[in-house]
């Protein structure tokens, strides 16, 4: 290892490379609750593509993992380094390249964050729509796990907006992908293949980000509904209206209390419908100017009627924001409650009720409490388990996956496979598919070394 | 070859089996200009994902190329089979297996058509947003070729919408990826990569799209400018004013003029418009109500006008319609008109008049006459080029693309690489990403079978 140190420092220069002691403990891990630090042997920091291009070929002459982190606000494990490996932190490639107004299109390094995206983009009236709710986190992070977030109903996520990418593959070579451009047919989409492949595949250095016109009308509607039956039949009708809607969220009664008193959050929502709501739809609506949005509202108020909501609050600009603000504080809320691990299921949206309803059927028997709340447009929904016993929560979760799956879900919608729920991947996934996998693997990286156990073994 | 074709025989039946001069014309053909007919050696018609798995353990063992074939539309030669190979034909496998109206998504077979698709999501107000210009176009064709068309300004093109996919490997093995879901983030994203992947990885048996809802209100705006530059600048104003196009075409005066008067289209347009015009955009807007879309055209007006438009044009229903009719069979105008080649190259949008000037240059040098419309709003440029010499117009094509890919082109938006552009492909593109692909493939396809010579050598 020694040797890989000297010339990781002969590449970046010593200032920009850590070991022992001198590594951060903020380096050490993500925001996995199941998950534990591990110290790197090293760590480095890029500066420039052609670095990272060095230091993954010195990575390959030493046989050394790499794992490449940006702001560590991963969810599964991705970004925790190996104890005998390097991690490459990219926080001095954190330059918003350009702001191309007549493409539409932001070039960034990867470790920009999206806050820094936002304020850069409100100020030429324009929006990167993915917002995961952590705005700390990088673009870089966002590529590697296709990050989501309540704006993927209406925009769609990472995937959707990412057009092209500089990456280093695990053979040092540097390639760059797609371009300034939402389709082509021109060979295989690399740029596809590498977002959501968790840093297992290649080092992105470089994103091309499409941007959208940002919308300054809106309004934040909070509908209660008896249950979460009625919320699910409301999914298609308001999805099917046309109206667009830009945030499409299911909250269940205990997350709703949870995440509103954590943020001493008064909604104005009575004690009797407070009583009466098992479940909550959370509906924002954006559109060109004020008065298309309130008759976009009042079209959303005749239709949740007719779906059977409690009521309809459309809620001031203060307390809409802090909703928001609050929901998007979710995953916090329940980690300082003591959640022992969260899930971020996707299933086909109209199985949500069926999906939960299995879920707390596993609950039960297993006296384990699981709430949630969820991207109900998308079919994600995010679970908080509190079962303090690790093997019987391992088998909870498990449960919980294989019934999603059993709907035609997926294991993650947004956070990635990780370390934390590969175990939980290789039951479920065909192993054909995770072969197939694992070969695509080898081809972007024959030394293995790109983060070597995330998403399979 | 006669112990494969009776394997074949044995899986699908004799009557699903042809040979000789039993193969019908049509299938040694798509619609590409340049490319010849190729009779395979035999020609196979499963009605079964289990069947399509059987060809290809058979084709494995026999080491006997397969090409899959849906309507045979394409534009660049990927459905021509090898003369020693077995075209597989997905006419028989044409069934729509499901609409499902919670989750906005049809599951088909490879050999459903567009014209199908569209009548069925129609009868329940929903639409399958993908256009590519050929109603007769077979979804599992779209999904080889990533299709896109006209409507990808505002929907996205093919990529965006399937949500998953069945489909058989070249091991023979049978993956199912994706689900009824727009997101997620469980190990790489197959789904992704075989779209526009030409038919090399894998034979798609079976497509879950995403639908939207249908929008019944529209108008059709036909605006004339004095030059491209004055069609470029208004692209990104047009876009960035959140009046979501649903259509955004240029057209040139030379192709304008083709079209209309191949479909003896009267628009209205008066004589010095017409003379003053060098290039048009063609805007559809699709709203919820008419009154939404009045306010739209109005403020595209206002747009227009101070963006250097000639005049604008509102067209009536039926000429509206024509004209896109007309400008989806522009491909056919410029065959009819003796075209030699035909060019989809994608360029960052704010490049095109740059790169149109450098493909008129061009033309001026060899003596070539090129012409064309395009996506406007998606930089993705239709060419047609009129050189006779086979060695000057391979040269200009070739020059063509190079000026593309000098502007962070790529060499083909939606008709794919085939066997006509992939030697222009092989001189532009990074060899160490075509090494990439071939890598990729071979973990697809171990035994080379699956549409070998199309993309790359």
């Amino acid at each position: 290892m020694g040797d890989l140190v000297s010339a990781l420092e002969g590449i970046v220069g010593e200032a920009h490379v850590s070991t022992g002691s001198a590594i951060a403990e903020d380096l050490t891990h993500d925001e996995a609750i199941t998950a534990q630090p591990v110290v790197p042997a090293a760590v480095v920091r890029p500066g420039t593509t052609e670095e990272v291009a060095a230091i993954v070929a010195a990575a390959v002459e030493h046989g050394t993992p790499l794992t490449a982190r940006g702001s560590g606000t991963g969810l599964s494990g991705a970004c925790i380094p190996q104890p005998d490996g390097v991690l490459v932190s990219f926080e001095r490639m954190a330059e918003i390249l350009e702001l191309d107004l007549d493409n539409h299109v932001a070039r960034v390094q990867p470790g920009v964050t999206l806050a820094q995206l936002d304020e850069a983009t409100a100020a030429v009236g324009l929006v990167y729509p993915v917002f995961p709710g952590e705005n700390s986190a990088s673009l870089g992070g966002n590529v590697a796990t296709n990050a989501g977030g309540m704006r993927a109903v209406r925009y769609g996520v990472t995937r959707h907006q990412v057009l092209g990418l500089t990456a280093v593959l695990g053979t040092g070579e540097t390639i760059t992908t797609g371009g300034k451009f939402v389709k082509a047919t021109s060979g295989y989409d690399l740029t596809q293949l590498i977002i959501g492949s968790e840093g297992t595949l290649a080092l992105a250095t470089e994103a091309t980000l499409r941007l959208h016109p940002r919308l300054t009308h809106g309004a934040t509607v909070l509908i209660p509904f008896p249950g979460l039956d009625e919320v699910a039949a409301s999914i298609p009708r308001i999805v099917g209206s046309g109206l667009m809607p830009t945030i499409l969220e299911y909250i269940d009664f205990i997350t709703m209390s949870a995440i509103t008193s954590a943020q001493n959050l008064e909604l104005g929502v009575p004690q009797e419908i407070k009583d009466a709501a098992l479940a909550y739809l959370v509906v924002v609506l954006e559109n060109r100017n004020d008065e298309r949005v309130e008759e976009d509202v009042h079209e959303l108020a005749e239709l949740a009627t007719e779906l059977g909501a409690l009521d309809l609050y459309v809620l001031p600009t203060g307390s809409g924001a802090a909703l928001i603000d609050a929901r998007e504080k979710a995953f916090w809320t329940a980690k300082a409650n003591g959640a022992d691990d969260i899930i971020d299921m996707v299933v086909p949206r109209g199985s949500i009720p069926e999906y939960l309803g299995a879920v707390q059927a596993i609950g039960a028997d297993t006296g384990s409490l699981v709430v949630g709340c969820g991207h109900a447009g998308d079919g994600n929904v995010h679970l908080s388990v509190f079962q303090p016993d690790v093997a019987v929560r391992k088998d909870v979760v498990g449960r919980i996956l294989r019934a999603g799956a059993a709907l035609g879900g997926a294991v993650s919608g947004e956070h990635g496979i990780g370390t934390e729920k590969k175990a939980y991947l290789a039951q479920i996934e065909d192993p054909a598919k995770l072969d197939l996998m694992r070969r695509i693997k080898t081809s972007f990286d024959p030394a293995g070394i790109l983060n070597p156990g995330v998403i399979f073994d």
